[in-house]
């Protein structure tokens, strides 16, 4: 991977350097947005645990228990719940870098984002790190008008790049969305074996999800799964 | 479920009769079509046999197996293997019909068939039954060129229904796709835990397959899985 800078922050004069995949410098820019509030500076990365393999029941007990369920229990996900669940959605499974979840030609065009009360988070498979891209709580952008989804503590949102599978083709658009319900199906697996609740949705704010994001015109919301203990 | 006479046979003269979710009557039709052989009538419904939902390694350790395989022994898969693996596809895990794969409004609208040398039969998953569509071996049509298909003892083909959706809308199109991928991930994980080779397809000869299995126009062809033991 190339360093790059990666103006994560650029609303609250803040740079992230990235370089050799750690993040390692933090710049005082001077870039100051007069509407976004002082304290969003104090979101960091979060750096995740190795999943735990051998954690979960059987593969068929799993499929025997998945359903969509949409209540939540208070009861926040522990680093290692968090850990486990990003990893099965879409972490890395091979020392060559490929994932949990397949996708057309290894484009590896499915990024996942954790959305919490605090803010959303890019989930970073290759650094097993989660990114801030965001602070403020999106769950209700995510919800389109479906309350439960705020009382989810957790939500993981499935973001296609179509430019990665090589342009804007309705072949490449139909591919995209069967990767992203391929990463959805991950987490309802997952979350059938440990007891979490969820549910494959595709309703969403689109426009505010958008720009809080930051993103690219060629990256396509696609699911997101809502996740908390069941109740 | 309605008592309604499925004419899959009518070009060999044959005529199934379903009462009460049992295949019951067979009755000789009088229409018959020059170009079908004879032999076409020795295709037999095949009943499954229940999931063993004990067998398999946990979800986890799925995830950590979970690869795309291009490459499968001669080994044929057993009755048990194949009733586990449509199950784990696309089975009913519920008193109230629901399946181990959702879809987008619980529209069930994904159907999957099983390839092998003999025909393709549709899964019909509330009789645990195979229901023969087609005599003779479509397996190169759904390679379309890709040899190391021809070499699975089975291919599951996965197609949607986008009628049962509400209409041919772009969205509604995106999540037939999404619903199609997490049938095909339902199967690669079930088959990583499993020992058996498997790798999600989208390329295949759609006018010979669509002829094969008399598809109707809202039916699209969406996604097909090859299945083996591993080489």
């Amino acid at each position: 991977m190339k360093n790059k800078i990666i103006p994560l922050f650029e609303k609250c004069g803040f740079l992230i350097c990235k370089i050799k995949n750690t993040v390692k410098i933090l710049i005082f820019g001077t870039v100051m947005s007069a509407n976004v509030t002082a304290n969003q500076v104090a979101l960091e990365p979060i750096k995740l645990s190795q999943p735990n393999i051998k954690s979960g029941k059987t593969i068929m007990e799993c499929l025997q228990e998945r359903r969509s369920v949409r209540e939540f229990s208070a009861k926040d996900l522990s680093l290692e719940d968090i850990s486990n669940l990003l990893w099965a959605a879409n972490g890395i499974n091979r020392a060559d870098g490929r994932r949990t979840a397949p996708t057309a030609r290894n484009c590896q065009e499915i990024d996942v984002y954790l959305i919490n009360k605090d803010g959303a988070y890019l989930y970073v498979p290759v650094d097993d790190l989660l990114q801030p891209v965001y602070r403020g709580d999106l769950r209700e952008a995510i919800g389109a008008g479906q309350n439960f989804v705020n009382a989810a503590p957790v939500i993981l949102l499935i973001v296609g790049d179509i430019e990665k599978l090589g342009g804007d083709s309705e072949r490449n658009k139909n591919l995209m969305w069967a990767d992203g319900g391929i990463v959805s199906q991950n987490i309802n697996i997952f979350c059938a074996g440990q007891n979490l609740a969820t549910v494959t949705r595709a309703m969403m704010d689109e426009k505010v999800l958008r720009e809080a994001l930051k993103l690219k015109d060629s990256q396509y919301l696609l699911l997101n799964n809502p996740v908390g203990y069941k109740k």
